[in-house]
């Protein structure tokens, strides 16, 4: 088990201004809407296993997760948002998924219907065991949500059909799924069920993928269907010898994030290894700014190393809701801030970015400039970003506080209200902010009777990176100022009795920073990026106008910080009167001049780079010229 | 007739160290290559009609075009190199090809052996218009360069079939081609015939691309098959009511040259205003420095004006090839530098560089900028790209001067000996220059008798926007400065009694430029381009090592220039010590920081962007940081 305990999501209120607005509206609107999307192309029909090849939206093999993934957003919302009538919708959700498992425990829809006698016979594209694994998160949340056991039992009953059908024994099928996601489900529902067995089987799949001989080339051949490529699947070495972040960028987070889930679960000191080089390399030459991980449309996923190109930056929504799985695993492993961090910079930038504030349109690909034509959809053919967002908005709460054996970790500066367990005691965390908006973090610490333990606060490593004057973070203890060390670990470490309303109050330097990126990434070379605390800005045309990429970024004292209104009211702006930016062409100039556009002064607004494209479509960038 | 006259192929002698090497590589390695490849690949065998489906390579509707291109080459060359054993191997070759013609006068090897059912079914894919096209020019250029009309002869038998299939009379197919090709081909077809037959198939099909009701609309309901897009075509408006280059950029090339063409044949003003409507679009929105156009992969053609990325710029050859098309029939009809100017600059950047040096390997798109994968290949699945460079590089001979009524006009400056006729006099230019590597052209002039008339000299319009101190060009006849008047076209004018051995000295300024781009085109801003004279330079891995994006270059003043060797024999290099770049980073560095990384000097060398890639893959940059 993990060495720590997360509150369940009961136990956590938000009251975030920042963050308040975006989970009311995945409950108001995103998981209602993509409930429907699924109902209206045929995605919850197809439980009735009457699905027809040809039937127009043609179904497809990933069909049951997004199914999978509203329903398992449903239950983390139900705990946020008590109400009867939408625990009746998911029951009924629930009893129409459970009614297609079929006497031998297998559920799956396409291959129920359509191509039943293909069940288990091209694991590297027909995501019969990603499905499975999501029913298995739907499951596992909605027994967390309300208690009830029969999708739980379901999917037990389901996972031990497939322990049935994989291993290596008489007539099993020695391999291993080619969209890793079954193998993170299995934990939790070992967690959930109290079943070892269901870890076993996920431990199974974890070790075959990369194994001599390649299980995916000996299927290729006998289905006759070339597979997606070895690397891409990350099945190119065995795990354990994996060093490098490579190919498809979500199958890559889901399977980093159940290596990690079995180190702890195990101790496997050579899987923690591997995560822990594998999370070295990716963030040193593959992540962008945002959070966005995957740079390339092609494989949805990793290239080489400072490959990360803006206009066609693919950093897929989901990818970056895979690195913060992935990097709330190793934070519970091996605690350190750089998790934490990241965790809080993908969220507020390449995650939120993904959804409209109003919460009915979404990028699947979160680039990190436009030129005009990127715009947020209702839905995709493949429509995993929206579900995955549902559920990622509505588990929020978890990503703030954990207990440990000493005591408690605060990760996220989110206004809030987590009741946790320290050894025993029940202690109420309440913090009170309008970070990152503004710098200073207010915590009431208030446990059941006074006790002693270490409440950790993360100083994120930016704090280090603001001017020097501004580097300092500041924390009080009842209004006395406390010098308190920052361990290795980049936590303020604060031991003491403890007593009810102690009041903590943490400050950190919320100054505007530029952000250089290494000479390698082409594609920001002479170009800064705008960043204050965890939030990217960006430029966009509706404030801007056009030909941003030609704007020159004025210093960093000249910005003005502004509340922002209407939309972006709760958000901070910049604006400035002494950007610069060539004089505009004569329409009719030649396209080529040998002298260069004489500039001029420009006014700059700048916004969160998460709040782009709430205003109609147009010309954003984050990175420019310096 | 367009109001000028090229010298045949074989009054021209090329003996320029910047070409002739290129031309020598195209007859001696590029030509039998690409022969050689229709060979292997079963092209030239599908001339025999036993195609069948599913043979490896699978048989593609275009093959037959490149069997063509590879012929017209052939032809081309066998002017320029007369040698027995080639020319039998292209009657040889004739010979093969006219054997496939079916009684009919139909010629398709693809329709005649695998689909029969379906000639003429699907004009907007099946590329049989394009195909008999290609076979037309290459059947001209038999004739020109043999004499032997069996080929030529063929192909009109050819066109008149086509002729008797397409039309608004009963049972005729009111339609026009996807890819446009052989509206021009037939242009061709008709000079070299005398039959003005041809010329009116071609109006035909000019004239129906574009109208209302869409044909390719009407063909996809009946095939049932969607066509790739009318604008892809274009065939969004009436040819002569378009305003803006689009859609498939070889296309659009192809068939604006047959708009040209026919305006010249039919004085056709509402056909000429839109070629001129259209080139004043494109080289003001959609032109690469280099000459190249259609940026964007996707649909191989035009994007939004301004929409010029230089990683992913796909500049296909062949395009660039197309524009030195239009743009040559558009300098006869209305003669100005303009056009003249791009023919130079496309040939010798977008186009050579479509070409490894030693001939054998090809770029498809051309970028403006690597990151150290793109690298030429031998050959294409669609292969269009070669053999247009061969009969390309074989025809270079005729851009160079050309007779008009009252004189000659020297476009090109290329080392070369034009034999042409003004006014029934004979008149031999010998160019001895070798521009532009250096800016002293001399040009002796030599009528059979005494004549007068007036010769015009091409001022490229880029001495204008050299440094002022150097904007000056210089014309000297017999040693003797002259003053000579350049005309609103941008030609200086000569006009006197010409006598043997008149010698003319023109001197160009070379004087190395910044070029930049205007500030819509994101990619480049805050870069510049170094051209020389009609050379753009690059600078390439293998001399300056990696991460070249992030270098800045010097004061124009800090550059040398010296002379290459080896490869770059007969090539100006660029070498400066004065270039600065970030210090290179610690491997371990983070890649973001909030500092930006110091410069350092560095010493920097540029080549020619044409000859890239030509010592192994690398980094490779046009657009520099300033």
């Amino acid at each position: 088990m993990p060495p720590w305990t997360t509150p369940p999501l009961a136990a956590v209120r938000l009251s975030d201004l920042y963050l308040c607005p975006r989970q009311d509206a995945n409950h108001a609107v995103t998981i209602p809407a993509c409930l429907q999307k699924c109902r209206e192309t045929g995605r919850l029909e197809a439980f009735g296993l009457k699905l027809r090849k040809g039937q127009q939206p043609e179904p497809v093999v990933w069909w049951d997760s997004d199914v999978a993934k509203v329903a398992e957003g449903m239950a983390h919302d139900l705990a946020l948002y008590p109400d009867a009538a939408r625990e009746r919708e998911l029951e009924d959700l629930v009893a129409l998924i459970i009614s297609a498992q079929r006497p031998d425990g297998y559920l799956n829809t396409y291959f129920t219907s359509i191509e039943p006698g293909k069940r288990w016979t091209c694991l590297a594209h027909d995501h019969e065991l990603y499905n499975a694994g999501h029913l298995m998160e739907a499951a596992v949340a909605h027994h967390a949500a309300t208690g009830r056991t029969r999708f739980l039992e379901a999917m037990c009953r389901c996972a031990d059909h497939i322990a049935s059908m994989f291993g290596t024994g008489p007539g099993q099928i020695r391999g291993c799924p080619g969209h890793p996601e079954i193998e993170l489900a299995l934990v939790k529902l070992a967690r959930a069920s109290g079943q070892d067995r269901h870890l076993a089987l996920a431990k199974r799949f974890v070790d075959e993928r990369g194994r001599e001989p390649n299980f995916f080339d000996a299927e290729a051949k006998k289905c006759g269907r070339p597979h997606p490529g070895l690397v891409n699947m990350q099945a190119h070495r065995p795990v354990r010898q994996q060093t490098e972040a490579v190919g498809h960028a979500v199958r890559a987070m889901y399977f980093y994030s159940a290596m990690a889930d079995l180190a702890a679960e195990t101790d496997d000191t050579a899987l923690l290894d591997a995560c822990h080089r594998l999370w070295d390399e990716l963030t040193r030459h593959k992540l962008y700014v945002t959070g966005g991980i995957g740079s390339s449309r092609d494989n949805e996923g990793f290239t080489a190393p400072y490959d990360l190109p803006n206009e066609t930056a693919y950093s897929e929504t989901c990818a970056a809701i895979g690195l913060v799985f992935w990097a709330q695993r190793l934070l519970a492993i091996t605690p350190h801030r750089r998790y934490a961090d990241l965790i809080e910079i993908a969220l507020y930038n390449a995650i939120l970015s993904g959804v409209s504030l109003d919460g009915v349109k979404f990028f699947y690909d979160n680039p990190l400039a436009s030129n005009g034509k990127h715009a947020r959809q209702d839905w995709f053919g493949c429509s995993c970003c929206p579900t995955n967002v549902g559920r990622l908005l509505s588990a929020l709460p978890q990503y703030i506080a954990n207990a440990s054996a000493d005591g408690l970790w605060v990760h996220q500066y989110i206004s809030s209200q987590v009741t946790a367990d320290v050894n025993g005691t029940p202690v109420a965390l309440n913090q009170q902010t309008d970070y990152p908006r503004s710098s200073k973090i207010r915590i009431t610490v208030n446990p059941a009777v006074p006790v002693r333990f270490t409440l950790r606060l993360r100083i994120p490593e930016w704090t280090e990176t603001a001017p020097a004057r501004e580097r300092t973070h500041a924390i009080c203890i009842n209004d006395v100022p406390l010098v308190s060390p920052i361990g290795s670990n980049g936590y303020a470490e604060i031991t003491r009795d403890w007593c009810r309303n102690d009041t903590l109050t943490l400050t950190l330097p919320l100054a505007l920073r530029h952000i250089h990126a290494r000479p390698e990434v082409s594609d920001d070379a002479g170009r800064a990026a705008l960043m204050r605390g965890p939030i990217v800005y960006c430029v966009e045309e509706a404030d801007n106008g056009k030909s941003l990429a030609s704007v020159i970024l004025p210093d960093l004292a000249t910005w003005r910080e502004v509340p922002g209104d209407g939309i972006f009211q709760h958000f901070t702006l910049l604006e400035t009167d002494a950007a610069r930016a060539p004089v505009p062409c004569d329409p009719d100039a030649p396209l080529y001049s040998s002298a260069p556009q004489p500039l001029a002064p420009k006014k700059l607004r700048a916004i969160p780079y998460a709040l782009w494209d709430n205003r109609g479509v147009g010309e954003m960038r984050v990175w420019m010229l310096v």
